[in-house]
């Protein structure tokens, strides 16, 4: 029997109906066949938030001035953020990544210094990103997958923090899935009607000033920013250790869609966690054809959506491991 | 200032934009307003799942044989059903409640006796329950709900374990939403097309062979079953003790919905769980205007989606307490 069909038996021979578990059974099947085995384990779960300044942040893409990315970080540090929260509830290890925000932080085990400037370039007017940062932002990435997965964990979900970023990420979602610029383009932490319409002014005049891309590369380089670069590289080196990949909201996906983009086969180990509120996601979700655990109309980033959809991801693998089978409990089956 | 203006403002000055925690923000304003504090905390959370049988249970309404729910009473006592391993990963505190198994179970601290009688009448030739034996049902959900409650819990969640019970909660759900049978039955555990025609034919007979009830104890006279009948006394006396609800899917909700017949109170109380993937739960969610937190295409009852959804639940009161606002962490708020 192919490992596949030992796992749904293994499924559906746990007390409960066929298919009674529904998304649960889904994740237990992904997730045993990532491990290729019959009982799954989470191992050290970890998130990290990469943080990341970017110089169109000041021309009125957000609603909130480009300081608030490092005063975050500082929270982030302090334990007073909501991934914070959440990670200490469900003993996920967190720590920040600086990709490049605009502040010189103090030493803290809780930070990996992986800055690459401080902040973009105001794709207004240049290239986000240079190619040598782009190659340094996988570089560091990749290194830092590298030593938490050296370090036991076998599951890791990727936060991101950076005042402005999901205008990055809707420039590069509109290029990579071909779709209308409109349909990308949402009101981020709070824009208004007035604010979200200069923002898409500000976006257009940006696709204008670049023209196409000719690839993911350019792409990048042209609307950055260093933590969607270094989600991206770290989202590839994770399913290279083989680890479980877990996928927040829209900024997360839109790193995840150019991970994918350079190998679709990261797919495999990507459990999305849940659908924001943010515009464009929904459709994101859609075009990589996925299903997110959770819709709770949230959206903060930080990985928030990672760590609240932890305890699910570790019920189906506990009920794989746990629960009786209806011969161990003498209970009757339908199907036997 | 009003208690809900003090709580709202709390949630809106921590370090996050408005609204950005979505349904995790309307729970925990939600739960302060149940406790009448902005502090707010969840106390020894419980589940008790309500086991019976059902007389019209051979008569071909259910995929499974009516024995499986004494087995399934047995799995529960010996910790192998997904309930006791989704409580277990959470800290949650389970006990079943015999309200009318047809078996005679060894004793077990983690089995409550409310046996009214080994199952109910079956509702195609006669009453389900008579009037005494009601009243049996709502007294002894009173005490068992008044002991939790007296040893400190001050959240409990209800689930349900009675092959045929799908069918009694789709005759109640029709006669009080005052719609259609059709979009009130469904599947149940897994019935084919021919089994699910075959049982719509058999719950129209018995709806004939009653008629209309003149109000709620009718209907569950007619109808029964006990496990519903009694977990609409538990949730109206957890009410009486100011206690969170947890109401778990299709059939949970139906013994709601008779709950909130009585006292439409109990709604203030209610976190609504999952929505289930029986055919109806959708409509009596619709019915009684309220979001589930899950959405996770389960249809297995026992309490699973309460189990599964308390770690949001409890995320919704941590961040309410950890959490740092604006001011305490220095960070730059838009709206200040």
């Amino acid at each position: 029997m192919m490992l596949k069909e030992e796992i749904q038996k293994k499924i559906d021979f746990k007390t409960k109906p066929q298919g009674a578990l529904g998304r649960l059974e889904e994740l237990a099947l992904q997730i045993c066949l990532v491990q290729d085995t019959l009982s799954p384990v989470l191992n050290k779960p970890e998130i990290l938030v990469f943080a990341a300044d970017h110089g169109a942040a000041s021309a009125g893409i957000s609603a909130y001035p480009a300081a608030v990315t490092a005063q975050m970080v500082l929270n982030f540090l302090s334990g007073g953020a909501a991934i914070n929260v959440f990670c200490k509830q469900h003993g996920i290890s967190l720590r920040v990544v600086d990709a490049g925000v605009n502040y010189d932080f103090p030493e803290s085990n809780r930070l990996i210094d992986a800055k690459v400037a401080k902040g973009t370039q105001n794709y207004l007017v240049a290239e986000a990103i240079s190619a040598a940062e782009l190659s340094q932002c996988f570089n560091h990435a990749e290194h830092i997958v590298d030593a938490v997965y050296q370090d036991g964990c076998n599951i890791i979900g990727f936060g991101e923090m950076g005042i402005g970023n999901t205008s990055s990420a809707s420039l590069l979602m509109s290029y990579l899935c071909e779709l209308p610029l409109e349909d990308c383009v949402g009101r981020g932490t709070g824009l208004n009607d007035e604010q979200l319409a200069h923002k898409m002014n500000l976006l257009k005049s940006a696709r204008e000033h670049h023209g196409e891309p000719s690839g993911l590369h350019q792409a990048l380089q042209f609307y950055g920013g260093f933590e969607i670069a270094q989600i991206c590289a770290a989202m590839l080196k994770a399913y290279e250790n083989n680890m479980l990949i877990m996928v927040d909201g829209f900024i997360a996906s839109v790193a995840f869609l150019c991970a994918h983009c350079l190998n679709p086969k990261v797919i495999d180990n990507a459990i999305f966690c849940h659908e924001s509120n943010e515009k464009g996601h929904q459709l994101l979700l859609k075009h990589l054809d996925v299903k997110p655990i959770l819709g709770l109309g949230m959206r903060l980033g930080e990985g928030t959506g990672c760590a609240l959809a932890y305890p699910l991801i570790h019920s189906a693998v506990l009920f794989m491991n746990e629960m009786a089978s209806f011969d161990s409990a003498g209970v009757s089956n339908k199907t036997a």
